[in-house]
């Protein structure tokens, strides 16, 4: 048996990130760019008017002045002249500032008629003036390779002048759910039969991380059913599998991965839920084989999956976050597997305060989704009291 | 001029939620449910073993005792029969617990050949088994109306029997950048003009909280093009516009909206950045007129459009989410506009710190894209020293 962290570790490194794509630019949110976003266009692209008032010349600022109107300038309509002595041109925030001028009297300090402007308030050279390239320069590197482009990100590869952005395609996940017991939700259920949860669930989650999920038929307890849901997988970035990773003679993931010519990296994990996890390679496809339990299989792909969806993404391998919160409730000491108890969250006014779930069975999917989080427990953790301070992963919409 | 706070209520009441449809399961997580989900089936359906072993009866188990093995039970695969005394049936994890047996004796307290198992630690009645209904009974209610769906849900409901769930429809949310200087990214940009940045952002950020962006053909500044785009964002659930929505002559959102009809709600809120924000309807459409620059257009969107969208999802009218960071920095006191500061986010060891930026020009989207929170400032706030505690919104991926 391996640790969590070893696990993790070894799966990074079996993993490479996916090939790049073009998509659209209103489309790239979330995605993880895969070549810097150079602007090409500077921004802005002119002294531009930070105020909507009028163009004037520092010089001719004295208080009661009247300056000639020549023209006005609106945004996206420079003014083609040239403000001389004694002249101003209207313009708006955003307008480019004209020849001759140096700086802006905003309208709250003029009074205008049509064709002149009094200057109330003198104001200095280069006020309210943004300067050409202030934001960013023709040729910068506004954004780098490898981030996870958010809605910002978005909004500066638009003003740098890219209607298309280079990005690694979403990792494909194949997910193939496994057992004679189990059929996709409202298709019949047999005697002693369930409804599979883990599909739906897995694909939700690989979407919700960023991969895009196909979802195999389930394969039924035999090894040829299996071997043809790995030969089905082929050209996923991944395949992920759950059921049939533990030893009981109706565990044949591994046997049946092993007639497509299955590579084992490891396949047993000092922690709870989940001990039994398979990692390895089939015709270099990575394999993740997650528990079939769902609770289990929800709380590994949480540790483990999501890690693996991140570095196919082009992203560094990264553990999730752990948090810290008071207990609630004594916990006992731990034994040697890494455990993830589920758990309520609440605050007290102080912080957090995290609280084990009465019943740990890992059969029971609805109480883990009304857990708050996870509270990670350390292989030989000591006895906790309640108030001491625990490490938590607290659980999101994904 | 109205406060942020007040503005966000007019903005909830002046919305209502969509009209619900249906959707496979897996594509439905980060819907919001429209419809409670109620247990088609129980789970476990039957009480099924929580371990591999022996399905045995209590009343057998003495040190030593050889059952006689009269058949296995699979997941999947019930046994047919009863097991009777001094008998046994071999089972798995999720076999149902055959009729007679009222224990389970696990298989590494047992010694088995192909028709024997000696038992060599005794087992008490009731041991291992997940009871029927434990996690669920058919007819209860598994979600409720009204909650956003983690992939934990998505679980739950597949389990429950649901190959379809019924939310509300994405809102649908058209989007009209206006100006004469803006075209949108990689089309010709003229003298003085720009790329629009507003447009692919904001139709990021509407995907990203949840809506469906329409993205319209931006509109000059005409009456007429306004009132045109109106007209072509018509069974959209929101408009939302930028530009045009100040007090210059270049102005034309409001005018544009008129011949429409446009019903104005208000349109001047006390913040800064961002002062100018419409709110109102044309024909039953409520319509967001944000401001043309993008950084008040984003901060706008993050304080009333995510929130909006929300609530048109079926949830309930939220502020977004503040938390409390220490000031790296002294800052200046506030004056009647609650102020939104872009900032750098840290942390020290102790918690977090947040660092006001040099430039707090609101046409540095650049800048904002690289801010990890927004300071806020309440109206006419005192001056802080470095170290005071501060209101902050941190900035995520969306």
């Amino acid at each position: 048996m391996i640790s969590v962290e070893e696990a993790r570790a070894r799966i990074a490194a079996g993993l490479k990130p996916v090939a790049a794509e073009m998509v659209g630019l209103a489309q790239a949110h979330g995605r993880v760019l895969a070549r810097p976003v150079l602007a090409r266009l500077s921004m802005p692209p002119a002294d531009v008017s930070a105020m909507d008032g009028y163009a004037v010349r520092a010089a001719d600022m004295q208080p009661g002045t009247s300056l000639r109107l020549i023209g006005e300038a609106p945004a996206g309509h420079p003014f083609a002249g040239r403000v001389g002595s004694g002249e101003t041109v209207r313009i708006f925030t955003g307008s480019v500032i004209p020849d001759g001028a140096d700086t802006v009297l905003i309208q709250e300090n003029a009074t205008a008629s049509e064709t002149a402007v009094q200057v109330n308030e003198p104001v200095a050279a280069g006020r309210h003036i943004r300067r050409r390239g202030g934001d960013f320069s023709a040729g910068d590197e506004v954004i780098p390779a490898g981030r996870r482009l958010s809605v910002r990100d978005i909004g500066v590869a638009g003003a740098a002048g890219h209607p298309w952005l280079c990005v690694r395609r979403k990792p494909r996940v194949a997910i193939l759910c496994t057992g004679d017991e189990i059929n996709l939700p409202g298709e019949p259920v047999q005697a002693g039969g369930i409804a599979n949860s883990n599909a739906a669930m897995l694909a939700a989650f690989v979407a919700a991380h960023g991969g895009e999920p196909l979802l195999l038929p389930i394969a039924r307890d035999t090894e040829g059913a299996v071997a043809a849901g790995a030969e089905a997988a082929r050209g996923a970035d991944l395949l992920v599998t759950t059921g049939g990773a533990s030893v009981g003679a109706h565990d044949l993931v591994q046997a049946g991965l092993a007639q497509q010519g299955f590579a084992l990296d490891f396949w047993k994990i000092a922690m709870r839920p989940g001990k039994p996890l398979i990692f390895g390679s089939v015709n270099a496809m990575p394999v993740l084989g997650l528990p079939g339990n769902p609770v289990s299989a929800y709380v590994c792909a949480t540790l483990f999956l999501a890690g693996a969806v991140m570095v196919l993404s082009g992203l560094p391998p990264k553990a999730p976050r752990l948090e810290r919160a008071r207990l609630g409730t004594p916990m006992k000491a731990n034994d040697q597997r890494e455990d993830y108890v589920r758990a309520v969250l609440g605050e007290d006014g102080t912080g957090w305060v995290v609280t084990p779930l009465p019943v740990q069975d890992s059969g029971m999917l609805r109480a883990l989704a009304g857990a708050g989080a996870l509270i990670r427990r350390a292989p030989h953790a000591p006895a906790a009291e309640a108030g001491d301070v625990v490490e938590i992963l607290p659980l999101g919409a994904a």
